[in-house]
């Protein structure tokens, strides 16, 4: 058969794009002739969406800002992208991608290699919706750049006629879910001026270990913020015109409000593979292999998928923009010719609460106790105190360290860092050793960098493993 | 034979105590009986050396400050140790050191097993000796708590009477050495409002590629400091008093001096152990096996040691405290009966200048492309720009990252990271993927922490590692 390889993504962000791209580039070093067509149901291509509480509390300051690289550019590049066609039915018998265009007229398109990179979308609770289905005036997720504009307009413009006498002590926000959009959206809040209340159904952070995420609660009541815990939404008041007025917590609690964030997670947009018979995973994402291929001449990549998490083996859903971009970058790769893998996931993740003089830096990698539980591994901990630059200097900031390892091989399964400016980044260090399979003494006794502005001469991550290794050794640590 | 193992230690700073300590940990686990004598000839134990240049900066408030533990606190650990007694002579068939006290008393003390830590010294030029072999005022090295407290002296008291009315434009400072100690000082005196002249026999951080060396002499120059690369000193004029007036150099120019910092490197204190016969490598560093033994039942660890380099296989003189601590405790455990490994150093290092507005972080790991060349290793390499944080938030800084690999294999051969506010400490996960012998595949694959006030979605090191993968893929990068 002539012709070039017709590839077609669905989806224009970091998973798609870096497919689209790769794709060509990888064709193009074996001489092989391959066109993309990227469909892409939104109008926006490659913007960052965990910038979007940034660009809400005022860091960022234009939208536009946001978006890593235009549509034009994208065109430019060799990519045919087409925004504001949503795909709507696949047929993998055919070949053929089924969609709707921005005008409402149905096409389709034959392709030879297809890619999935649909993404997730924000999971909406029905206590959320009103009589017809819609939001409730004042609540909105944090999703995508629409959901940005959104909360700027709910923030900037106030709320309409009469709305200053209801609240004589200002505006209050409350944050529903205690992830990373909710704590990211605390701050925004909090440095906005709102008073905030943040309500998550376990712990903040809950992908923390609890006494870690004591740590965190304890700096955002520090900031004025009302943290309940445990607890999650009973019902909704709303004025006249049906804008939020209140949120009331199965705990019987009446919070007010007039802006609430939806933040209670995410789910894999796979709907359309799941039409197709493709396989998915307990979260409903795919899952695709190592390649990212999920059924012949068909990938998956991005927050649509799950991903071998590298120390479990087991599939799991943590749809982040790092993976996306990796995964993208693999199935473009493979389907145009090349034999890359993406080596899978460690659960890696930081972010912060900042407002003012209150601030804590979060970041994990590998397994909490409890996933440790889960996977059926012994797991052995301790948290270590230490500071982020020598002790002496007037801006050393506390750091918490906590690791798990496994007793008898004393091999690495998980960091957890709490800590002021400076702490976070630390988790990288850790993420390479458990990537590499590392035991706790390997962590302790590797070179890494000290001058005192930087750290301190027991670095706090060593610090930390040489005493979880002192106490395996004295066999003083029980698994539990 | 009845009674306790004696171990006598020599040395009572960072290697010299964490082997004191560490022995008496293992033996009381093991139920062994032993006793430690520290002998330490000044009057100081367990500081931060590395402290030194940001007391003088006026970061640090006491000297107090810069002790890790006092002498008191050493002795109710129970550690017999011994301040400004020094040890004058080895006798290693009897098992005696000989030691003067601070009464110019001789004495002996017989050892069972014997810790060499006996640390380094600065080196002092000759032309920075007046004729009685003394320093000529106003010069000094930045070695010891001393050292600091002269400097303060020197940079505090003024330059006596009349000194005012020489320099009409403020006094003026020379650092000679571009190494670490001398970057570090020349913040210190820049911050303290001294016109600053940096002179370097090579360039400035010459562990690191000159493409890399010249970022950081751009920001010092910007910052106001005249940085003469190339250039050694060829003479020194004195005042009628003795003081340092001016510095001449190889090239003949005439650099003004009220104060000279003396920052050419340190040299293993080693004439103990020479003297009595123990091996030394090329720099004159005892080379002690991965047990940290150099003799039966005589140890060494710390900055009088050579250490073996993981990626060479080769002994390299890295005095670092980071090494000091986990070589002493290695040595101090293994002599009690222990068995562990000193894993060797990468050359991991990290510093910065910060002067107001002028601010450069700098850190390596592994071989640079001249120590690769040195050790028979092709290697590739590539410089990626990135920024610190997301682009679009207002406090990203600029981050160079240069990563060398072997083309054949794909290892990791090095890094280098210069850099704004947040760079550098990023190496330690450059270092834990070197330690791992990871390749440049492994650094980008790997799940690093993304968020924006913490990275850009492809972390710097992550674009600069797929960066360099890529060149290797397409043959683009030729070894050299």
């Amino acid at each position: 058969m002539a012709g070039p390889t017709r590839v077609v993504v669905i989806g224009a962000d970091a998973a798609g794009m870096s497919a689209a791209h790769q794709a060509l580039r990888r064709s193009r070093a074996l001489g092989r002739d391959l066109e993309v067509t990227v469909l892409e149901s939104s109008g926006h291509t490659s913007y960052s969406a965990c910038g979007i509480p940034y660009w809400i509390a005022g860091d960022v300051d234009d939208q536009a800002d946001l978006v890593a690289r235009s549509a034009g550019r994208h065109r430019e590049m060799g990519v045919d992208l087409r925004l504001e066609v949503a795909a709507t039915r696949l047929d993998l018998t055919r070949r053929v991608v089924h969609y709707r265009d921005g005008q409402d007229a149905d096409g389709q398109l034959s392709f030879d290699e297809l890619v999935l990179a649909t993404g997730a979308r924000a999971v909406i609770p029905a206590w959320a919706r009103d009589a017809g289905g819609g939001l409730i005036g004042g609540m909105h997720p944090v999703k995508n750049l629409d959901d940005g504009a959104t909360w700027l307009g709910l923030l900037g413009d106030g709320l309409g006629d009469g709305e200053a006498d209801r609240r004589p002590d200002g505006r209050r926000a409350v944050v529903v879910g205690g992830g990373y959009i909710g704590i990211e959206m605390t701050e925004a809040l909090v440095r906005r001026g709102l008073r905030t209340t943040l309500i998550t159904r376990s712990e903040v952070m809950s992908s923390f270990d609890p006494d870690m995420s004591a740590r965190i609660s304890a700096v955002l009541t520090k900031a004025g913020v009302e943290v309940i815990t445990h607890t999650q939404v009973a019902s909704v008041g709303t004025t006249d015109d049906g804008r939020v007025r209140e949120i009331v917590t199965t705990g019987g609690q009446v919070c007010p409000a007039d802006v609430v964030v939806l933040g209670v997670g995410v789910t894999p947009a796979s709907e359309l593979g799941v039409a197709a018979g493709l396989p998915v995973g307990r979260s409903g994402g795919y899952t695709p292999d190592a390649r990212g291929q999920l059924a012949d001449g068909v990938w998956a990549a991005g927050d649509c998928c799950e991903a071998i998490h590298r120390i479990t083996g087991e599939y799991v859903f943590v749809p982040l923009g790092t993976h996306a971009n990796k995964q993208g970058r693999t199935a473009g790769d493979n389907l145009a010719g090349g034999d890359v893998r993406f080596g899978g996931v460690l659960g890696t993740a930081i972010t912060r609460f900042a407002a003012g003089e209150h601030e804590v830096e979060i970041a994990r990698t590998g397994l909490s106790t409890a996933e440790a539980a889960a996977a059926g591994l012994a797991a052995c901990s301790l948290v270590t105190g230490g500071t982020t630059t020598a002790g002496y200097l007037r801006d050393a900031a506390p750091i918490a360290t906590k690791i798990l390892a496994e007793p008898g091989t004393r091999r690495l399964l998980g960091v957890q860092i709490v800590g002021g400016r400076g702490a976070a980044k630390r988790i990288d260090t850790a993420a390479a050793a458990l990537w590499g399979a590392m035991t706790v003494d390997d962590l302790a006794g590797m070179d890494l960098s000290y001058a005192p502005p930087f750290a301190t001469v027991w670095e706090a991550l060593q610090l930390a493993a040489r005493r979880l290794a002192d106490r395996l050794d004295s066999g003083a640590v029980r698994p539990g």
